[in-house]
């Protein structure tokens, strides 16, 4: 089981279109058969900073995420809105050891 | 609804105790009434590079489990085994909206 932390930089006139657009991923990643948990946050001191959360039980789940409809959607739609390119972090899932 | 995200590095003698002190704080965390998640990642590409994401249903709920015995315990016992002090990360959370 892995989480990718995905740390994201908008541009302030974007804020509230780059959530209305994660909010769109979201729901539909979350009824990916390999998703686990996909919690979209933004950062309290600097409402610029979002990270998302995309937990899934394998790498190949992961991967699987980046050939859906709602992804490319996702990607092509808030590539105008970053202040600069968005950086993935991987991490394998200890604990909890079932979902 | 907020997530603290505990980055933490470990020196590399004390990587499994870490992992054993973790999961006691993460078993007795997930009861407590206002948690939400409380999953303990390790980086994929360093296994002395630790995340604690800490979901909480409010701030005092978060603040309430820095009060408990298994916080006290795990903050105690894992001291020594920090190459740097921890650094927590303050998240907002906008998805899901229930858990």
């Amino acid at each position: 089981m892995i989480t990718t932390c995905v740390y994201v930089e908008v541009k302030p006139e974007f804020i509230n279109e780059f959530i209305k657009e994660s909010e769109a991923n979201h729901n539909e990643a979350i009824k990916e058969p390999g998703n686990l948990r996909f919690d979209i946050l933004q950062l309290a001191e600097n409402p610029c900073m979002f990270m998302l959360y995309e937990a899934y039980i394998s790498e190949e789940a992961a991967a699987a995420h980046k050939t859906t409809a709602h992804y490319f959607k996702w990607r092509e739609n808030v590539e105008k809105m970053m202040a600069k390119p968005r950086n993935g972090i991987k991490y394998n899932i200890l604990l909890p050891k079932t979902f």
